[in-house]
């Protein structure tokens, strides 16, 4: 191994990565395929990059040596040095009042863009309305008219996302997904939970915990659940669970909350606890576990295992004191930050991305919580 | 930002660092700070870098300049261009047979050094057998010939540790722990579990899910449980959360299995079963949680809750098999891959790390292990 030892050369070195001027013995240059052959670098350069005349005999010599050196020739270093800039926009949900589970994606976006700081890459964040019908559509038309590179995608909405996918499709601009995914789209790449799978942990939390006769609620707090992909799965998973590996001999009632406004979630809570008096647990599909959890104490209700998702600052403080029993988390800012990397290596040296990463589906108490900050 | 454009320039990708050539306008060179003060480049180096003789009045004003640049000389591309070889040695226990714990800790070590690939960095392990008293010494003795620049330490045998620490002090070679530490020793860093707060988890695990009344029964599988430091904080740490936080009423009893045996283990447990027919769950504190779940398989108590530790293949089959509740982790792979990572960085760019860095406690049961490997 030998290290680049040109006298004008500085290095930088930053906290993720290491950068610096080097080369290696075994990784050939184009310098060597042109002493090998005889001929000038910007022969070999003419004939690697397919441009200029070359004669036949010695373009064939050159791509021989070339192939015998394991020559390949480094599209990132290629880009670099073209000056190409790549721009990438990020669409995800607005992370303000009730969607504040958003702004940890955000927080792994500026992340991975610091580790790319050194790069001609920047990233536009455009954030739509959860709730307002037409400003994801409206949002979709300011990401194309950026005309970007490539694009991360948070597809809750399913079918404008679909839409809005196909779009993009026709005009070539390759997307990953992070949070869900939908199969039908020609998505690059899915970084994110495997929401049935971690629907299928919390059903076993529960199962674990909870008396075997006891009735269990599920709770989804969306205004429109059959839209919204991710809380289905979990449903699905944890509902599974029950069918093919509980303990609980109790029923499943499943609640849809269309308005997640604390009055009507204390109004619909209200209602079946007291018509149901055999409650022993109950999984919120969603980040919104801190509602309900605010209607068990408020109703001391110590009785009831509460389980939930994400680690949002009023989840936390309620499992802190123990009223939410776990909080499932899915690694939202690694999903951000995975997602740049992958399109950036796509775009850069053509690296295909694995189509399904599922980050680990962690499971954190009052015990834990401390090492996911 | 500005990109190497030097033809003769290739430039490498891999999967965990962005290798390439590159300098940014704002990092300012040698070759700058020679153009500025109008003097050559090996002026400027002689001064930098205290050597030859230079006019003072010249001296001064390249440094003052240079501070101006805010000029930092990278210790890294010094000891890269002098060709420097780094040393690092690993002393950790050997992972055969009863041990195999310890393999996932060399994946780490194998990962990291994959990425240090390029640089002149080598990494000697050496492995003592954690059942021969005199091992320990000898190994430490075999690593100190090697006069290397570096040492990453599990210290899980505290008195032995302890003294070679000492002598590892006296002669100014840094060490770093994984798995566990010794705090009355000169440690650069440690990275791992703490050891307390996952026995704390593992009580809360035990706690929730165990009937109020029954009894508790911690196993430790060691030795020399006194000098086992992390299975002594464990413990602790278990013994707290029932103290301070448990709704558990019913006894915790604390087994010392000194060999462990899998006969052993079975009289040990057939007598404190028979004798007490109101255990409700175990803890174990080590990774041999497997062997008292052969017990309770053998004898079809499906009644009793075990957690344990560490993903062991005999482990995660039970766990799989629901005889083991829980198993919580504490990422061993990732602790010595991040060892390495420090060791290099404080060699070659003096940068301190953190002194402590707990990587956290996963909980891990049948439905998430999946995403564990």
């Amino acid at each position: 191994m030998a290290f680049c030892d040109k006298s004008e050369c500085e290095c930088r070195f930053s906290d993720s990565f290491f950068i610096f001027c080097m080369s290696q013995v075994n990784a050939p240059r184009i310098k060597d395929i042109a002493l090998k052959a005889g001929v000038s670098i910007g022969t070999v350069d003419r004939v690697l990059h397919n441009r200029g005349e070359v004669a036949r005999e010695t373009r064939e010599r050159i791509l021989r040596i070339a192939g015998e050196m394991h020559y390949s020739p480094n599209l990132m270093a290629r880009a670099l040095k073209s000056k190409k800039k790549l721009q990438l926009v990020a669409l995800l949900p607005d992370a303000s009042g009730e969607n504040e589970f958003w702004a940890r994606h955000r927080n792994g976006l500026d992340e991975a863009m610091k580790s790319f700081e050194p790069f001609n890459l920047s990233l536009e964040v455009i954030s739509f309305d959860l709730h307002q019908d037409d400003d994801f559509l409206l949002k979709s038309e300011t990401v194309l008219a950026l005309h970007p590179d490539g694009i991360l995608l948070a597809p809750i909405l399913k079918y404008q996302s679909q839409q809005f996918c196909d779009k993009l499709t026709g005009q070539g601009i390759p997307y990953v997904f992070f949070d869900s995914f939908i199969d039908e789209t020609a998505f690059l790449s899915y970084t994110g939970e495997d929401a049935y799978q971690s629907g299928r942990v919390g059903a076993q939390l529960i199962d674990y915990g909870t008396p075997v006769d006891k009735d269990i609620v599920v709770v989804n707090l969306a205004r429109d659940l059959a839209n919204t992909l991710h809380l289905n799965d979990r449903t699905q998973g944890f509902l599974s669970y029950f069918v093919d590996s509980g303990m609980n001999r109790g029923r499943q009632l499943c609640l849809e909350i269309k308005n997640s406004e604390y009055s009507r979630v204390v109004e619909v809570l209200d209602e079946i606890m007291t018509s149901n008096g055999n409650i022993g647990a109950i999984f919120v599909t969603s980040s919104k576990a801190h509602k309900v959890a605010r209607f068990l104490e408020q109703h001391g209700r110590t009785d009831v295992v509460l389980v939930g998702y994400d680690l949002l600052d009023r989840n936390v403080s309620y499992l802190r004191q123990g009223v939410i029993r776990f909080l499932i988390s899915q690694r939202p800012a690694e999903q951000t930050e995975r997602c740049v990397r992958k399109l950036f290596d796509y775009l850069l040296s053509d690296k295909q991305p694995v189509r399904m990463e599922y980050l680990p589906v962690d499971v954190v108490t009052s015990e834990n919580v401390r090492y996911f900050f």
